[in-house]
This record gives C-alpha cells, sequence and structure tokens, in this order.
C-alpha cells in the first residue's frame, strides 16, 4: 500500500469511532444565540484536540472563548490553519425535528443532530483525517494550527479582535475554511470568496404608546409611515440601492471570474422550483447572467418588520414603534464602516433624523485568486478521492469572516469538507451523509500532505 | 316634587340594584373577536328587556344575533331609537388588569369590568332611566326600541344587512347613539358625526418559504421591499394621500362646523403629553387647526407591518411574505367602497398587481346638521342635570356604524351617556364612575320625556 492507500484504510476501518466522537460532540448543545452550553462545548473541543497532543489555549473573548490548538510537523517551515467554530444554530423549530436536535442518530447512511454539519462534523472529520496521518506516519506532515470561535453564528462578534490580538499566535501559510463539500451531483466545490455583510435594525420611535387611529390618524406621526418612507429612499424597485457612492467602491468580476461563472451548471430552474419563485428580479433568466447577480451584486435585503398590530383581522391602531431589520451584502471592496455611515448620511440627507441605525453586524467582503496554488493544490487533492477536481466557485453568496484571517494573518484560504446541499444546515433535521464525512476525511489528509510537501 | 323630581329621587335611591344588575351583565363574557360568551350575553339582553315589558326578538345574522326590543308609550306617534351592543373588546392583556376582567368590583366610587363603559353601562343606565320613567309615570312618554348588536367591537359586519332588512320593524323617529359622556372637566359632550373607515389588509407573497439571503438576496423577489414599496405609493411624507380621485368627495367642514370647532377648548398639549409625541404632523400646532386635521382630514394609517424575521439580534433571511394592515377613515361624503376601488386601480397602476388586498371592514362617514330640532333636544335636555348643555363636536375621529341607521331609518341621531376620558375603554381596567353613571340615566330619563312631548 502507498501513503494514501495506508491513510484510506485508516479512515474506512475507524469510520464508526470518528462518527461516535462526533455524536459526543453533537450531543453537547452549544447555541451562542441561547448562551446554552457554550463553555462545556469549549472545554469538549480542547479535549478534543490535547487528546491528539496538541497545545491548547482557551482565549477569552468578550464573548465565547476562541479555543486555539497548535502541534508541530515533520516540516516545521510550513504551518496549515483551520478554522472552524463550536457554536450551532439554535435547533428551533423543534416539532420539525424527526429526532430530537441533540440526540445524534443515524439514518439511512445519515447522522442527524443540529450541528452534524455546520459546523461539528466539519472539525471532527478534520480531527480523523489528522488521526490517520498520525497513525500511518506517527507524526504530522506539517504544523498544524486550530483557531475554533464559539460565535460564527452569531456573527464572529468578537474574532476580528482575537485575531488581531493574536496574529502572531496564529500566523501560518495557508487556512482551511470552517464550511466545504460537494453540489448537487456530489461534484466537490472550491469557494474562493464570501461577500461582506452590514446588518442594521433601523427602528422609528414616535410616541411612547400605541394610539388609536380615529383618534390620532389626522394629527399624530405614525412610526410605520417614517420607516417605510425612509426604507423607500434605500432602494428603488428596479433593485437600484441609493445611498449616494455605494457602488463606488465595487469592483466587477474579472474576466477569469467570469470564465469560472460561465463553466457552472445552471441552478435557475432548481432554485425557483424549490422555493416557489416564478421569476427572478432584474430581469436574470438563469446560467452565467443568474450567477453574476447572486454572487457579485451588493444587495439591500429587508428581513423583517414590525410595527404595530399583527394578529387575524383588525385593529385600529396607530404605531408608536416601528422596526425593520435589513442586510447589505457587500462585494470586493465595499465595506461595513463605509456603507453604515453612507446610511446615516443618506437618512439624515432625506429628513429621516427619526431613524436610529443599530448595526447587529459587519463583515467585509474577501477574495482570493482564483490561481492561487495553495487553491489549486486543494482543487487537486480532491481528484482521487471524489474522481474529479473541486469545481472552482469565485465567490460565495454568503458573508464570513474570511476577510480577518485573510487580512491580519496573510493567508490564502481554501474550502474543503463534508457537506451537501442536502445537509439542512440552520433548518430542522441537519444532517451529515457518511459516506461523504469519510470522502472529506480523505480528502483533508491529503491536503495536509500535499502542503507539507509544496513549495514555498 | 315636579316630574323631574321624582325620577331624580328614583334613581337615586335605585341606583344600588342598577349597578347589581350591570355587574351581572358584566360578569358574563361577550367577546365577539373570540366568539366568547355571545348567545349567553344576547339571551341576558333579551332578558333585560323583557322585565321592563319590552316585546323582544333576537335576530339571527350571519354572525352574532342582535337583539331588537319594543314598547308602546303613552304618545304612540313618537319613536325613540336605542342602538347599543352587547359585546365588548377582549380583555387582553389579563395581567395589567387590577381586578379581574369579568369579576365586577367598586373601588373608589368606579365600577371595573370589561365593557362596563363600551357598551353594557351604557344600555343598562338607559334601562335604569326607563325604569324610573315606569316607575314615576306608570309607562314609557312614547314608544321606545332598541337595537342591540353583538358585532360592534369587530366592525359591525352584519349590522348594515339587519337594518336593511328589518327597516320597517327599526323605524323610528330619533335614534340616541351607543356612545356619549363628558369630557376632561365633565362638561357633557355631543358629538355630532362619525368618520367612516376603509379597513384593509395589504399582502404579498413572493416565494413559499422565507430564504437565506446571502443566496438569494441578489436574485429572488422580496416580499417586504414590494409591500414598502406599494405603501410609499399610497401617501408622501406630507401626509398627501395619492391615490387618484381620494379627495375629489370631500366636503370641507362648513362654517357652522368651524365655528363649532373654534369654540371647543385646545387639549393639544395634554394630547402630545400624555402619548408622548413630541410635534404634531402637517406643522399643526393645535386649537382650531388641530381640531380640523384631527376629525376632518380623511387618513391613512398603517396600523401594523408584519415581514420576516422579528427576533432579537440578526437573521439573514430574506421574506417570502408581507403583510400591512391599513385603515383609511373617511369624511363625508367618501365611501369605502369607493376606495377600495381607488386602491387596487392605483396599485395596478403603480405595477403592484401582486399586492393583495382584503377589505377587513367598510363604514360609511356619517354627520348630522348640527342644528337639528332632535340633537338641540338632548343637548338641552343636559342642562339640568350637568349644569350646562352638551358641548357641540361636529364630527368623530373615530367611526362606527351610524351610516346605517341615518341612511335605511332616515333618524337624527344624538349621543348622551355615561362615559369618561378614564373610562379606559379597549384597554385595561375599563371602568365607571357611579356619579357620572346616575347622571347619564338622569339625563336619559329627560331626553325621552322632553322627546315623547315635542312638535312632530
Amino acid at each position: 500500500m502507498d501513503t494514501h492507500q495506508h491513510l484510506d484504510h485508516y479512515l474506512e476501518t475507524h469510520l464508526d469511532e470518528s462518527i461516535a466522537e462526533l455524536s459526543r460532540f453533537c450531543a453537547q448543545p452549544s447555541v451562542a444565540a441561547q448562551n446554552w452550553g457554550i463553555a462545556e462545548a469549549a472545554e469538549m473541543t480542547a479535549d478534543m484536540l490535547r487528546a491528539r497532543g496538541f497545545q491548547v489555549q482557551i482565549l477569552p473573548t468578550e464573548g465565547s472563548p476562541v479555543v486555539y490548538a497548535e502541534r508541530e510537523g515533520r516540516n516545521r517551515d510550513k504551518t496549515l490553519l483551520f478554522y472552524n467554530h463550536y457554536d450551532v444554530q439554535p435547533p428551533e423549530p423543534l416539532d420539525l425535528w424527526e429526532t430530537p436536535p441533540f440526540e445524534p442518530t443515524i439514518r439511512d447512511g445519515k447522522l442527524y443532530a443540529r450541528g452534524v454539519s455546520d459546523d461539528k462534523g466539519q472539525l471532527v472529520a478534520r480531527l480523523f483525517a489528522l488521526d490517520a496521518l498520525l497513525a500511518t506516519e506517527g507524526e504530522l506532515p506539517c504544523n498544524v494550527k486550530f483557531v475554533i470561535e464559539g460565535e460564527e453564528e452569531i456573527g464572529s462578534i468578537h474574532l476580528e479582535d482575537a485575531v488581531r490580538e493574536h496574529a502572531d499566535l496564529f500566523a501560518a501559510d495557508a487556512c482551511i475554511w470552517e464550511f466545504g463539500g460537494v453540489g448537487q451531483n456530489d461534484e466537490p466545490h472550491q469557494v474562493m470568496g464570501m461577500r461582506g455583510i452590514c446588518y442594521v435594525e433601523l427602528s422609528v420611535k414616535t410616541a411612547d404608546v400605541d394610539t388609536h387611529s380615529g383618534l390620532t390618524g389626522g394629527i399624530f406621526p405614525n412610526a410605520a409611515w417614517r420607516l417605510v418612507w425612509a426604507l423607500n429612499t434605500l432602494k428603488s424597485p428596479d433593485e437600484r440601492i441609493l445611498l449616494p457612492g455605494f457602488y463606488d467602491d465595487v469592483q466587477p468580476p474579472s474576466p477569469r471570474d467570469l470564465e469560472l461563472l460561465a463553466a457552472l451548471p445552471d441552478p435557475s430552474e432548481d432554485y425557483k422550483r424549490s422555493a416557489g419563485v416564478k421569476a427572478f428580479i432584474k430581469g436574470v433568466e438563469g446560467g452565467l447572467e443568474m450567477w453574476k447577480a447572486a454572487l457579485f451584486d451588493p444587495t439591500c435585503t429587508i428581513c423583517g418588520l414590525k410595527s404595530g398590530y399583527q394578529g387575524e383581522g383588525s385593529k385600529t391602531v396607530l404605531p408608536a414603534q416601528a422596526i425593520a431589520k435589513v442586510d447589505f451584502r457587500l462585494v470586493p471592496n465595499q465595506s461595513p464602516e463605509t456603507v453604515l455611515r453612507q446610511l446615516r448620511e443618506h437618512l439624515d440627507a432625506h429628513g429621516f433624523h427619526d431613524v436610529q441605525i443599530k448595526c447587529l453586524g459587519g463583515e467585509h467582503p474577501v477574495k482570493m485568486d482564483p490561481d492561487d496554488p495553495f487553491i489549486n493544490l486543494v482543487v487537486e487533492a480532491a481528484r482521487p478521492v471524489y474522481g474529479m477536481p473541486q469545481q472552482k466557485i469565485p465567490m460565495s453568496g454568503g458573508s464570513g469572516p474570511g476577510y480577518v484571517f485573510h487580512h491580519y494573518l496573510g493567508v490564502p484560504i481554501a474550502t474543503a469538507g463534508i457537506a451537501y446541499p442536502g445537509s439542512n444546515i440552520h433548518a430542522p433535521n441537519e444532517n451529515i451523509r457518511l459516506d461523504l464525512y469519510l470522502k472529506g476525511a480523505r480528502h483533508i489528509a491529503r491536503v495536509v500532505s500535499a502542503f507539507a510537501q509544496s513549495p514555498e
């Protein structure tokens, strides 16, 4: 057997043990939004790393602690950093789970539990890959570090501080991101960027109490109307975002990005059918046009509206307060700080001094060079496992703290992992497929080996 | 003792019995919105009238039954109609009641219970006044009819059908309205009109499920945005309602109306202070200007907004559905049917075919001649009871089914009753003052006497 055959043999014969460890980890709730089980999950994370001979530090933050771990490898000149998180989404709505979210259960070749895919399964699959390397080679091929935070599901609000403060400690040559996996046809994906985000709560308060619309409709200011008028100034029905200067920093997709997008399959009809959407906005029909709009357009999304009476039937009330949740998705080289400033200036310029802005989270966009050698290494390492290299996707529609690592540590970031489109992350019945879990671990083991041997 | 002294003596010496009867009536829940106790309350209402020798019919409707009652009086050529309702507002929020809403309790000269002012106390005070007339004169001075519905708190949705169908049965020469009472300084009020209303629920559905804003923000239609843009076309920030033709039928206040408004006290500072409002809209400062805006401007009020995520913090969701509750208050000679048609046409003209309109209630405005002889009779009958005539208020900001009676029965409508500004109607700790209950009954007894003797 060659090295890879030894690795694969180890992984195939130890899968049950790894799944058992993952199940124990998933049985520990760790809901950051509800501050539920965070400290216990951080300890468990640390213990799993210590068991593999890692030096572990539990770094306090103003929120959930960051678990940092490092272990030296044969090639001490190369360091690979894994970014993961031990926190999970809230399990609600509970009644839609077929088995309880914190009682991991195997059915039909899948393991069901909250966090089993996002992100505990990703982390344990990586540990499993390292186990295989340690078992077959006696040591790790290169230095390996883990930065495992506990607030990813609430916007990584204290991660930037931690990375800035510990930039020397976390220093590495490359980074494997917390998510990764395959697409609709089990083809492995390489996602090479993340949009930024500026998430705000806009609120208006015009009175201390709701009043009777018959008595006050003609004379009192109405918080709901103020909010509607203010929102209307942010984006026009043709989807143009109206903050002055909003598009100034936008870098359009490069010819290489467009080439990569054009090579992707067109899931437009699937997207529409599965959500019950009749047509895309902006006249977008599908294909390259859809990919460009979905991944490279900055957006302004109303995520929620709340004011006054919301029950059945009628209640003649004039609302004292109104709230909108709004997210702006940002593309390179926009920044959440700039958008926040533009938003305040814009509202003031339109007379909406009464609209309060509360920033609930900001992340910068980040985008890798699609032809970065490390990315190509990860892409190619997939070939023997999946029968094909990873498909390169130049950007994700979603966001994440990629910029923090890219900016403070200067590392290229690649994705590799165990997720699949049916994983139901953030939803009831979150699950992983055991076959893809094994493939993901096989891929990671190959990535570490190849990285240790790659040129400087 | 003259007739009025006999009446007053009876009322003063039988107050406890009337309050006991009212308490029994209030102990019977009758929440139309929750279909709770309606049939029982209708029976109780009928029993109270039968006990006074009235012929009673419980008229079915498609909703709550209408209790109709009549008794002949000495002057068989004159018929006075009382309009009341036996249904009450929901008692929620329960935790804000000092004593349970359906356990009537006397404290500090006040009787507390849900419906004690709106409208059970008004009805029982009228029965009390008739008791005094029957006791002192042996018969009623004129014919008296009652139309007592059970859906006033949910928009009197089946009343118009009932009045149209039974117009001959309900025929009368004049009508006393279900509400009435005194103002801030215990001065009695005569309210001579009601604005109309067109209450709609606007809804947009752009998908079957909420989706992840990162994945879909750039390509999926957003129900919340569609609703905001549609609402924005209805009214501009200067409070101008933008439906074409909306103001065409508006009859401005007459010189007589303006004269009456100018004679009213200016409660502007009280209004603002009690609700915590900094300034009125439309540059209105107070006085006549305030009264004109509050009572004679048609309005378009957003009563509620609901879409997507409404919890604490952030959730990056693109909403599939959005709902707004909107009420239009109408002034003579606008009509809810016209506004509903204008609204549909307007939304369509602006491309908002996707905005659904559900009409949750419509009432026409109604306005009396401020110098109608019956109104003047009721106004003057207050003088010996309150030490002053009723103060004439040409219009109410609120709405009600006045038009139904005025239009189908041709009767003038006057207000007289027991309410006061601290009655907390529609709110926790609804109450009446026993001194004003007695005064209200004394006034009603005088109104019936005077009406029986008034010229044709």
